[in-house]
């Protein structure tokens, strides 16, 4: 049996089988609801309105209606104010019947603020795809050659460099014939590899396209791009749309593991919005989008198989073995993305289960392997990466961070969109706060109501920072009773927490608040990541690190002197830390414009070291230290010296 | 506006678009109309009844009515008798309302008789295809190695032979993971040319599958084997469903050229049509299409460019060059050829426009290029193709015989199918004759009623020869009148036929006889065949022909004595000249079976050399030579003495 179910504010409709979930229904019929767990009732960010089809009255006890009753999950997530309200968590009320459902700006998973520049690198331009102008002799019927042994033989003799063996790609033979008469047999000839052709065109169509793609758990990054005269003509990003299915690559893998045609879904999804990406990036430059030659894509192991349409399971459970993980050429049409009929789809290599070909993308866009510094390059997106060495020796490991430096698993958290929380400061002696907003450039100190709809990232490592400063949190991570501010307060059930805007300050009007539940999250985040970085640092034999590499939106965003506060990572001195922005996406556009960067990925692959941290003997009585906010007191260079006196 | 159509005795319904012509509404439909010259209102094959829709009385200038009126062409092909029957022509009728229509018998394109086993050579047994058995070891947290590698590592651990770079297909990365752990990681892989994987399953699987097909203008003949022994599992054949677009490789070429989606909808068609052929092979064996790992496809330019979906038009017109002429490996699925995911779909090489890949086939089953005998192969398909010499020098031309030898443009001529009178006898004093018909053993005299419904090929052939044996044809093909018999007689348009039934002889109801025009037609394709092979021995240098070889079905079934009688090729003793069968067949399975048969082919391909013979100086007069029946009176020998002379 189906029912009507209608969702506010856009009005989308459709019919939805009985029994499927309201957010299940919100993913078939494409309403955007966030579901940061994925669907696994803990996060309590899906909250619905049920506008027509429930009676208030009915109260959450209620059999009757057209919804499911109120579970156990949601008596936990939600208040008595929010279901006298009509709120129900859309991840586990069922629909019964016929419902119309509202949707809050809150629930939505919200346009991210994306850093899409990295630094601008100088490259050497070699693209993999490159066109030849050819002109040809008519056959006759003394010179009865095919059309295709003739453009080849015609191309060998006009570029002598060209491989021996030249190939002709299925789909460039049905366009040929027609083609070659209609140009009078004077053509463009698009070369994959210098090997094989994959299109002919007429005229002067001498310019090649290609994207290069950095597809984020939580963001994709995209990059339109003139191969032959290495400029990006355009740059989009996206929400990545499987952030439905949750936020971090555990949830989706478990959703694979758990639904039958989970992966199929997400595989879809994915295919389907980056045609979508495609087109509106080839659209704004006035290209179709059976002009891009080439995409390149660097991702994450769980992304990359997804995209493949490759079961990830294997990677959610010991050893973490990945499916495949040398670099691979696809051809377009076997991927389902719409490009050039006969277009290639390059995928870098991957290094080893949980370390993706986006860290293998920060590594040749950084090259530490040219460099006699050490360098320790920290890549924090929904994961943790870390790579550490020089061109004597590189060894890189993956941080079970957990989304807490992203947003998730706090209380107030969020991604990084409009609204966010990105700044705090704490006075020493009020305890008064002052934050700064995505969107907004101004400090605000309580004075004037103020329009926020959470906290991202940034914002939580400056508030425990400037909590630990301030003296609100002691060295072990405790939020500390102080009279002398109303604001840092026991909640309704006896816990801490700090209030860093009150009710009547902001307009979602709440207390919006750091609980100690928030800081145990961000204290076992970083733990995660120092002890990593420490256990590369033991292994490689080096003495010390030389200069640190903040990589991806997140390294850009934050405060470096909060991160080093909070012992996040170790210290190097704060002149030799830089953030570089989003390198994964700058390592994916070198790969278009210059194929030796392939081949040097594929060097890379096998000359760095994967590290499982966890497993190392040293990794618990490091995860432990690090847990502590000891450096705050010791200032930034205690911590330096701590960690040389380990080693 | 659409009408409703119904073909009877099927009771096939359908709506079709108003102007449609019947032969257009039964193709649509699927209804099959035999239609030798394509539509092209020639043959006049094409006759169905209007049983509705249609008045009698309006009789053949009718206006109204729901068809068309009646065409000059129909005048000019159908008798009055028929017009009043309710007969007209399918390819020029149009539906202008509802109708009925009946399609006789006659009207039907009939099941051919093909003959599919070609001689069975002793050969080599190296598979493109292979299957590799590999135990490996278990990912552990020390050996985290993806599944891709692992197995790689594996496969050139155990067969050191191997490619040093083995790739993986991506329809194989698929299935992947969990065959590998579903097998305990004891797989067999099958590697295309061992070095692609294109297959991984688990248990005891170790036999391999092929389909070799030659893709025949008329017919297709297909066989299953078992790669790995030999082994020819199943025989099977079908009526090339193509045709329907035409009887002939031009036809369709044209109908291509005429119909904005005739490439695709004869492309769609025989690639469907393939694919039922292929199920039911397999199912025969019981097995799954998707055990089959590879395809392999012979058949002539025409052909392979619309199998390929290419456009065949250039092949139609001067210089006549085709698309592409190298032999194609090309992935089942972008071919649309529902085999195993991965597999191979492989096409022998082109030689020239009209010279296909069956030819280079016939040529690496046969291999004059490996005698000291100088060999003619003639291979009289739809087309006529001929090859002379051995190891030192190989020529190859084709002749356009047209389709008089296979029955087309004969009065009474049909295909070789049950029905069809495949022998004649003419008493040289009585004149009487006596038939064979196929699927019937005895000769009949006349003295029982005989269920016959055409003449094919070698029974044109045989009535010719016996024609000209018994005087009833003279040596430059006229028909003499002979008082000695009624059967010599003039038919209602004052030209001269030979009667061969009675119509009371046979279930027609008609006399069926051999016309003057049939004469020519015969007088034709033969002559060009003869001049064909003339200018081969003239170009070769050779001074003789020491064996002439007869591939294709036509030339095992022709009587050898009438084709010399009729001088149809060269002389060179009765004992020299072997039928052999499918030869075109049995190359595709060699090429199967034996590998380095496929190297073979490419460089026979270079080898040969092409003779456009109808562009040599001496064709007309050789040509013209050999229009005469001369002979008949000279003997066997005195046509091999004349053609020596000549050289």
């Amino acid at each position: 049996m189906t029912f009507n179910v209608v969702f506010q504010p856009e009005g989308i409709k459709g019919c939805i089988q009985e029994g499927k979930t309201i957010l299940e229904a919100a993913r078939d019929l494409g309403v955007d609801i966030d579901a940061p767990c994925g669907g696994a009732v803990s996060c309590g960010k899906c909250k619905v309105k049920i506008r027509e089809g429930y009676s208030e009255k009915d109260g959450i006890e209620s059999k009757m209606g057209n919804i499911s009753t109120v579970s156990m999950h949601e008596k936990t997530l939600l208040t008595e104010a929010e279901f006298a309200e009509g709120f129900r968590l859309a991840c586990c009320t069922k629909i019964m019947g016929d419902v119309v459902i509202f949707v809050p700006d809150t629930s939505k998973a919200l346009k991210q603020v994306i850093l899409e520049t990295g630094k601008e690198n100088t490259f050497k331009i070699d693209p993999n795809i490159k066109k030849y102008h050819v002109k040809l002799t008519k056959p006759t019927l003394d010179d009865y050659r095919d059309d295709a042994g003739r453009l080849i033989d015609g191309l060998k003799a006009c570029y002598k460099y060209l491989e021996d063996e030249i190939k002709i790609d299925y789909s460039c033979l049905l366009d040929l014939p027609d083609v070659l008469r209609k140009s009078q047999w004077d053509v463009i000839a698009t070369l994959l590899d210098d090997r094989e052709i994959i299109a002919v065109e007429e005229g002067n169509v001498d310019k090649v396209y290609g994207i290069a793609i950095d597809l984020g758990t939580t963001t994709i990054a995209a990059y339109l791009c003139e191969l032959a005269t290495g400029k990006v003509l355009f740059r989009d990003s996206m929400v990545n749309p499987q952030v439905c299915y949750g936020d971090d690559v555990v949830s989706r893998i478990t959703y694979v593991m758990m639904n039958k045609d989970g992966l199929e879904k997400m595989n879809s999804l994915i295919i389907k919005e980056l045609n979508r990406l495609i087109e509106r990036m080839a659209e704004s430059c006035g290209k179709a989008a059976q002009m891009i030659s080439e995409v390149v894509i660097v991702c994450n192991t769980a992304m990359h198989h997804i995209a493949l349409n490759i079961n990830p399971s294997y990677l959610g459970c010991s050893p973490f073995t990945s499916v495949v993980r040398s670099s691979l050429d696809i051809k377009a049409r076997d991927l389902g993305l719409n490009i050039m009929d006969g277009g290639n789809v390059h995928f870098l290599p991957i290094e080893a289960g949980f370390v993706g070909a986006d860290n293998i993308a920060v590594l040749i866009s950084e090259e530490p392997y040219k460099q006699d510094k050490k360098i320790l390059i920290i890549d924090i997106g929904t994961n943790g990466e870390i790579a550490f060495g020089n061109r004597e020796r590189l060894l890189v490991t993956s941080c079970a961070t957990g989304p807490a430096l992203e947003g998730a698993q706090i209380k107030f958290g969020m991604r990084a969109a409009p609204g966010a929380i990105e700044g705090v400061r704490i006075d020493e002696v009020s305890l008064e706060p002052s934050i700064k907003i995505i969107g907004d450039d101004k400090w605000h100190d309580g004075s004037i109501m103020v329009n926020v709809k959470g906290i991202c990232g940034s914002g939580i490592i400056d508030a425990v920072a400037e909590m630990i400063k301030s003296g609100i949190v002691d060295k072990n991570g405790t939020i500390v009773k102080k009279n002398t501010s109303p604001r840092v307060r026991k909640d309704e059930k006896g816990k801490m927490e700090y209030v860093l805007l009150w009710n009547y300050e902001n307009e979602l009007g709440m207390d919006i608040s750091i609980t100690q539940k928030d800081i145990r999250a961000v204290q076992l985040a970083k733990a995660a990541l120092y002890a990593g970085a420490r256990i590369l640092l033991k292994r490689s034999g080096f003495e010390k690190i030389d200069r640190i590499v903040l990589a991806g939106a997140f390294g850009s965003f934050i405060n470096k002197e909060s991160a080093l506060t909070i012992g996040m990572f170790p210290d190097c001195g704060l002149e030799n830390i830089t953030a570089v922005g989003n390198a994964a996406g700058e390592g994916a556009k070198l790969a278009l414009f210059d194929k030796s960067k392939r081949d040097e990925a594929k060097e890379v692959a096998r000359f760095v070291e994967f590290v499982e941290s966890a497993a190392d003997k040293d990794f618990q009585e490091y995860f432990y230290e690090a847990m502590s906010f000891q450096q705050a007191k010791d200032g930034f260079t205690g911590n330096k010296k701590s960690l040389e006196e380990t080693v």
